[in-house]
């Protein structure tokens, strides 16, 4: 049994601290978090203690630290537990800064080996399917995919203006998609965005609509629709083209229940909540982290992807801005 | 060129009329209708010229007739024909007395390799393609079957009254269909039927659902589902199992159209019009009926299988009244 | 917390002790079986210990038990734990033995209000939502109805032979789903058999196909199809048909990974076992049971939904070997 | 009855002269084309006659020329209709130099009213459904659109080199469904290209997979996949989305048939030759020509759409050459 922390006791910490409860070969011991009602609530239900940072990071009981918490403070928590040998689970992003990111990165090598980096949809049975799917060999090699990642609904204007914008917020996991299905360097990246959905989202600053097109240095391209506003649920698709077919994921529905009527034949909703479509990505990430900590397995994403996927997203940002295609 | 006469300028007559008019081996010469303004006009749209019965007939020029009359007539115009050494293609049934068509089944010997029956679905390319991929072996031999057939919507009482019933109007469809992918005899028929759909159906002494298990010498089953009303248009399926799995035809839709909102993922009308959903059968049978005429094929479906789907229909409807099951 | 007893550590039994040992209102407190080794075994998994019968039934602080060992066993446990004054949650059957079942039902009746029968299927959150969807007035009141239930592959000769044959133990389940989506007595049987999959089966004195056909006073009609080896996963349909339309569940899939070739669109293979296919009918059961136990809720389905399905499986077999029908 | 000449006895001009001898308002009089003897064999399965273009057009009794012939005589042809007053149907495009094109356009405008260019997609049944609900509000205002347009084999080499390229082959009936759905000028095109299908391909100077994005000035965006070979048969999708969801056309199957096996579901073959995809699409754009000649219609789509796709794909190339968005 290794020792876990969590770090943070919000939405995404409440799926891990359960995920990590129920592991058999993790005991969370300690929930950390600000908000001290918050951290005593979830720890209650899971069995675990409260604690102060200083105190779980000083603590030489610790195996592990989960990451769970706000946005800005990934990095400190992520160069804390590298200088106090302690492996982590992160969630993504490491950082919205890129320098500062780079700055750091040497800070980090220590637990380059031990530090799981939260892209979830790599844990996704679909996903993962299709992956190997892919890499079976089952339509030849990829030439170009497209990923289509609609959010049913837009978040709080609050949190847009401290998400880092959207190609930061939400089209890095679609960034990271698009490099573990490619498998080669991207080299070119073409952004444009609107804002259709919500003006109060524009007055923030940032866009709600994109389009993106990646493009390798062998020619392989990459289409990406995001919007954050869909209408009609979590829409997740990723579809790969190669000389011998296409592969796709499609989305998830919440029955199989189908009607017929005059109006024809329509299925039930699609799923619509990321915690719901993504559940077995999160027990399965924890799994791996188990791995990982078991010394069983190396980070099936880490360091050097978080890092990738921020450059994708700030050379996106920087040609929806300037109208120019970005080289990378 | 072959020359046809058209007996009966109903709907399905117009329909027949206009495949022989565009078939460029096939002349359409006469349209006969004891209604003469129907005749009158369908010829006239077509090309043709309206004759009586007995003109027809006795026309040495004519080679073949296509009857598309009144149920009532259909036997004796197939006798007519046989007697005069014209080829035929006749609507179901060839007629409602499966008595009367047993004392008469000699007298239509002659006709015999060229009389074709009008079972329509045989030439759907959907269930054709069924029928091939079943015979190439693709789940092996065919263990049991399931048709699905439900009319969008019951037709006049007034109708209904001189149909024969259900089971010799309707399901005569589905014992064809029955007997062609089976392909074997049919030794036992049980039948259960009820009147929900419109009382007026029930006083006029017939039911209209219907649920009915065929059962083969060898143990092959196939079950029969019928009702006179779906809800939800034209409802056609088969669906075939083997020792290696299942090959089914499903249902057409409109367009492919496809709507995704809140509710989810919505589909286009199914087809609602036997006309519209048989359309392309019905060309491929009139081409069938030229090769026929040609000397180039036999019949694929002929008058012992009209014979055979009407002691079919004559058994169910005996098990449905007595509520035993009719061993044939 | 309740105290929980599990009887049988086979298959159903390790998941119904997970579910338990997880539930945050029951405690998994003992494991029984007759195999020591295997009682050992999951109670070292699931943090219980092991104990005999008589030591369970005796012991005070014991508030229900599990039934999911072998069915000659079923009866007699539940007698005893109504005896105990012991809630219980049994696996289907009650026992293989109409006339034995009624003899023993007043002994039964004390702890009628907290014994829980095992049949899954209303457990699972698709044919729940097609429940709640028909008596929420969908597609108006059902007239008839489909049920497919294929299983992937036989089970061992060995197993059937003791079953209680395919009606007692296979299409059991059906006819609860009959009964539950009808809502309406049952009032005759007609079952026609086959035994095409495996000679053994046959020389086991069972069959291993049957095509069956319900029917209630008001003329509601329902098909029920087996077999016990589809050859292609796990068919588990349902399919509702109402003045307004039909409504359907479809099967599960593994991933909804799809590709597309040459020979066109194909999805991944169907879930192919009953573990997984019904793993969350599991959980949501035990919920349930919880439920129970607190008092807050009435069992959804009790000794009364017992004694009918097995009731219809008599009479199913009846007409199958007499070939009439049968009425209730 | 209008007499038609047809112009170009190819491929597209067979479909086109059936559909014209087919049609009750319509007569083919004439069929023209370089090679006598195609012209020749034409002729005689439609009932035509075979002249040459000066005599066509010179013809007083021609009330309508089709043309169907080789790209680089469509503008010619034109000029010479308007000049002799006749009424158009030209496929498209009607030329591949756009300075030409705008230069000849005043030349044109006689017979502006009378000049319906072929962009056969807005004819399909689908397509006018997809186009028809949208306008109905089904989905509020367009937002974003996707279409993939994806040929299942590339022409010859030979075809290529005379094609114009890609964009103004390919990808201009993907711009005209664009203009055709967005319903608002096109401000801004980005086009990025590859050369992965076949090296004969570059070597020839043109590229076979594109991805495009679109902009409108209210911010409206639609991308364009495109291919010169799927590997997977004609993949014509077009994807709507709005407020209140998303619209959407799918691809066409040979046949309704499933398989269920071990591997899943899988669906027949998609359709794979343009010619059977849009047969519909060309009998009513027939039709909407008969409707054009009997001055009951204006063109549904006719020169300035013509243009504005010609300027659309001269812009994309442009931008896939120097990698730069493309203001319009």
């Amino acid at each position: 049994m290794f020792n876990v922390v969590l770090l943070g006791a919000g939405r995404i910490g409440a799926i891990h601290g359960r995920n990590i409860a129920n592991h058999p070969a993790l005991y969370l011991k300690y929930v950390v978090d600000p908000i001290g009602d918050a951290a005593t609530r979830l720890a209650n239900t899971l069995g675990a203690e409260v604690a102060s940072t200083d105190q779980v990071f000083a603590d030489p009981a610790i195996d592990a630290v989960v990451v769970a918490s706000s946005t800005d403070t990934h990095l400190d928590h992520c160069l804390s537990a590298a200088k106090a040998g302690k492996a982590v689970w992160c969630e993504k992003p490491l950082d919205l800064d890129l320098d500062r990111l780079n700055e750091k990165l040497p800070e980090l090598q220590p637990v380059a080996d031990r530090l799981l980096l939260g892209f979830q949809r790599r844990f996704d049975p679909n996903f993962r399917a299709l992956h190997n799917r892919l890499n079976a060999g089952e339509i030849g090699e990829i030439e170009t995919m497209h990923i289509i990642s609609h959010d049913p609904a837009p978040p709080p204007v609050s949190y847009i203006a401290v998400s880092g914008g959207l190609f930061k917020d939400m089209t890095i996991h679609d960034f990271d998609m698009a490099r573990w299905m490619l498998g080669e360097k991207i080299s070119q990246v073409y952004a444009t965005a609107s804002n259709l959905v919500d003006p109060a989202i524009g007055q923030a600053g940032d866009v709600d609509m994109a389009k993106i097109i990646l493009k390798t240095e062998s020619g392989k391209m990459c289409v990406i629709s995001n919007t954050r506003r869909s209408g009609y649920g979590y829409d997740q698709r990723v579809e790969l083209y190669g000389q011998g077919g296409r592969l796709a994921v499609g989305n998830m529905v919440e029955t199989t229940v189908e009607s017929w009527t005059e109006k024809g034949a329509a299925a039930d909703s699609f799923e619509n909540f990321f915690l719901t479509r993504y559940a077995s990505a999160y027990e399965a990430e924890a799994d791996h982290f188990a791995n990982i900590l078991a010394g069983q397995d190396k980070p099936l994403v880490g360091i050097s992807d978080g890092v990738a996927a921020l450059e994708l997203a700030v050379a996106a940002a920087q040609s929806a801005t300037t109208g120019n295609v970005v080289q990378l």
